[in-house]
């Protein structure tokens, strides 16, 4: 069924239980469903933007609010809200990053970090990862001294991601932090993994910058962001405009250079700022979902010649699985080859693996219900039995 | 009513006739309505995404076609989707501006056009504006000229309003395209008030690069534009990474640096989209909206001491008026001051101008029906008549 044009209808979310590792956290609430058909119409938050004319300014709806409440969720002092995480990554990259500076990104960094810094011309340096795929104080601090004495310079920026997309490990980013201040290393913590999803505190974690990720935690439309800054860098990274034209001497008042001015005008901030209150909720059930996660994980565990991949026992829901020595055995002889897979968990109502993928791939249980768990990992054990892997 | 929590349903558009500036071209088509329902997660457009894992990659919604069908539109070669114009602008200014560059922009140039170049450490050169506000070819090249004396530097980008904000004034942006390359000096048509409302073609003017809004002008939900570009262009503005990193030598594939990878994840690109076959129909109908912003200007016209600061004939549905010598007049001695005007607008269901605003103020009848475009006209002379402004 066509929804418009030659577009159809999405309905996976309803017709399916998804664990697609990226999408579990943008799942819309049923208010901000309410809210982006009221406001889907192109500049809709713009009814009553008055002087000094900028976006967290406007009183109704109350998107003013919605940024003093942003800071405070996340424990820091300014926030704005931008189009996406990857356009907080750019805007503070923009701030610190000169040509040919060294900028410190993990092993585990995701590529919007590395492009953020790339767009400056920076020189992304990766800070190793352990053996169980972790991001050390140690390692962070080895780094940091190795930068230097190659290049001279003292790298201006970390990037650190506080669960990572390759593995959804959590990594000990308050002590790395520690380590990267002792060099007066400011640090922005990409939070597009946790923010909206689990309790993240900006001032225990000690970031100087915080980014999280509506349409990836907060179940907000695409494309939209959060980045919350320490007061002591507010004045850096959201500074406003200097310009003043040579001919007719204008000057654009409170505007913010980072920011281009406004930067979500309509349905993704009010999706975003109408999940909200359930999102400021929902962080304080993280442990809910850990123990789906684990269910899930540990029924993996029992088909023999599966390898969790990811930290164990699971701090996040995003888990990486490698099925080389169990599914995809199967694979290799099944008439379906490696479609075998997502094909079995279709039928049984389960979506988001991507198809063909038997060896190692990546699955997020967020916003499951424990029926749902419960059924998720009843599902992958039956298609291990059919297929004729043992199971323990 | 409350949509959500303490958000207020939005319903300006169903209730009252709306002239807002900056709101007309934007209101969404019941196509894009249906298809934001549909496209509402987050990631939703991400369900098939395949290798090499890119946005205008996706088959399924057709967002491959939809990129292909957005240059011919523009009749440019390549274009991509970005979170609004202002994104589109910076993408340009990142590839072509360096620290300490001159760049041309005009006395007419919007706010976004200024922070790009801020943004990339290059100094805003004004064009002027002749008497009655138009950017000319001549005034075009003394500024060249003027520029390369004073700097020894050629500007490396020239940004270009095709039709102004301020007074909604159509420029000969060919003809001064034309001089424009004469220095060989690439030309950025900021197309924020003309793509998807009035016919474009990005080769006839000879742009090399064209930026439209999709919240503004394209039926869209924010934030959401175009930037479409010459084939020669392509490789320098969408330049994918040449990025590798240090320790585990990763490279990411072709991820646009400029773009951040992927853009519009979800609801943006998806109302965008939707909205396109009646966009691109509109389009043709252009002469039929200029009748009608002429009927409403021509019965301002009508009030004594009313001038149209815009353009005449008007060329274009935007158009700013100056009311100090009427409705001015008229607040001085009403008691709701200022207010009395947006009071008695909004009485007769029209809304859209600054409340408070009797000396300069503007407005755009784009997608009123006729009889609504001669609703306002006649709201607007009963006001004068109701107020003791004679009409001719």
């Amino acid at each position: 069924m066509k929804c418009a044009g030659n577009i159809e209808v999405r309905d996976v979310e309803e017709s399916s239980i998804n664990i697609d590792p990226i999408q579990a956290g943008g799942r819309l609430t049923p208010e901000a469903m309410k809210a982006i058909i009221a406001y889907g119409d192109g500049y809709s938050v713009c009814d009553n933007c008055r002087k000094p004319f900028r976006l967290d300014y406007i009183r109704t709806p109350p998107i003013d609010v919605f940024h003093r409440d942003l800071a405070r969720f996340l424990n820091l002092d300014v926030a704005r809200v931008v189009p996406g995480a990857r356009r907080g990554f750019q805007a503070v990259a923009g701030t610190y990053v000169g040509k040919g500076d060294p900028v410190l990104v993990t092993a585990l960094s995701h590529y919007t970090e590395i492009l953020a810094i790339e767009g400056c011309g920076g020189i992304p340096r990766e800070i190793p990862r352990s053996r169980d795929n972790l991001i050390t104080p140690d390692a962070t601090a080895e780094k940091i001294e190795e930068v230097i004495r190659e290049t001279g310079k003292t790298p201006p920026l970390l990037f650190l991601d506080h669960v990572d997309y390759a593995y959804g490990n959590l990594h000990p980013v308050a002590e790395i932090t520690k380590v990267a201040h002792g060099y007066d290393i400011p640090v922005l913590l990409n939070g597009a993994y946790t923010v909206g999803i689990m309790p993240v505190d900006g001032r225990e974690i000690g970031a100087d910058f915080v980014v999280g990720s509506g349409h990836k935690s907060m179940a907000a439309p695409a494309p939209s962001g959060v980045l919350a800054v320490r007061q002591e860098r507010a004045g850096e990274v959201f500074r406003t405009t200097s310009a003043r034209t040579d001919v007719t001497g204008r000057t654009f008042g409170i505007k913010e250079v980072e920011m281009m001015g406004c930067t979500l005008m309509g349905v993704t901030l009010l999706g975003m700022m109408a999940s909200f209150p359930a999102v400021r909720e929902r962080v304080n059930h993280w442990d809910r979902e850990l123990s789906n996660a684990q269910r899930v994980v540990d029924a993996l565990r029992r088909i023999e010649g599966t390898v969790i991949q990811s930290q164990y026992p699971r701090a996040h829901t995003l888990t990486r699985v490698d099925t080389t020595r169990s599914f995809d055995l199967v694979a290799e002889k099944h008439k379906k080859k490696g479609f075998f897979f997502s094909s079995s968990l279709k039928a049984k109502g389960i979506v988001g693996i991507i198809p063909g993928a038997t060896k190692v791939w990546k699955f997020n249980t967020y916003g499951l219900t424990d029926a749902q768990a419960g059924y998720v990992a009843e599902a992958f054990l039956e298609i291990a039995r059919e297929n004729g892997l043992s199971v323990s």
